[in-house]
């Protein structure tokens, strides 16, 4: 966690805009939540182009869905989807009434990783959890410094 | 939002029982929540054969998941589904027990589309968003007839 | 319901592990809720290679999200994440950090399935359910004896 599910038709995303989307998307959720880096995934599922429909019509919605622990103020929650937007807005040129951006909540306790249930977003939990992982499996200790 | 996703596996659909599936969905949201057709997203993932398991062994599941705004009564809900149903069982051929329907909640604070976070499903807060969007886009205003 | 969802990047799973850990997924599940066989679909989602990032660069994630009826225990839950880990471990070759496990829960009244409204969790309701469909569709009663 986070999960961040870019979802699009065929053919609308080039590799170097979803280099750019999923490097940003990441840069905007660890600067707004404090996040380690190596703990977002952004995905790009693709739909088969005519699989879309939007007002009943064939269509080329684009929707943005985060999964994020749940814990986090509404500014920034807020703050993500504003700046994913204009990500978004500069990177494609979609039309800004196809840009659908969700960002819900995951209750820690529901999520594992590494085999450990996720912590509440205190920092006390938090650190705690990392110290866990890491001794399991070695890994998160530089992650921590990403931060 | 709404966004409908009818996940089957490949093969499953023709292109001509996605177009009625996809109206037909779009119509019901519509008649029984008054949102305009404009903002109803229908999206057919297609799951390659061999890759879907009932009972642990390969199988055709049918998932219909449905994310709407939070603050639908339960009737509309499940007028919602029992529709979808009978309209699944009229355009497919598809054994009853594999047809899972979902219509799930999102709260409007948590998406954000055309750039504006959504209202909730009062009529006062959808009227002003609509203004808002129609000034920033120029593309709501008509939409708002279709209701 | 429930519903599994498997999701990596193509060409990380094969066909005989997919078997593996869509029985595997299944028994676990019913081991632990005492659900039918029946109702557990497991599915596996895939993304072209390429399309998956972690920390801002190509990775190749493992995200396992099971949707299951509210009304689970928090050990029940943790049970079926425990197994599923282990269950991961042990047939994939997946680094530790690269599997997330979510279990995350959906309204009974928000989903259908085979036409009626699922029950909450509560053995009687879960009854008069399977004798409702049983008689609607007439395959739901053998199901009943495997649980």
């Amino acid at each position: 966690m986070p999960l961040y599910e870019f979802v699009t038709t065929a053919g609308t995303l080039t590799d170097e805009q979803r280099q750019t989307l999923a490097a940003e998307i990441t840069r905007i959720h660890c600067g707004e939540t404090g996040a380690p880096f190596e703990f977002v995934h952004v995905v790009f599922p693709e739909l088969p182009k005519g699989l879309a429909y939007t007002a009943g019509r064939p269509g080329s919605p684009m929707l943005i869905r985060g999964q994020i622990r749940a814990g986090r103020s509404i500014e920034v929650r807020h703050s993500i989807m504003n700046q994913i937007y204009e990500l978004v807005r500069e990177t494609t040129n979609a039309d800004p009434m196809s840009i659908i951006i969700a960002v819900v909540d995951f209750e820690p306790s529901h999520v594992m990783e590494g085999g450990f249930i996720l912590p509440s977003t205190n920092a006390a939990d938090e650190e705690a959890w990392i110290a866990a992982v890491s001794k399991a499996h070695g890994s998160a200790a530089d992650v921590n410094n990403q931060v």
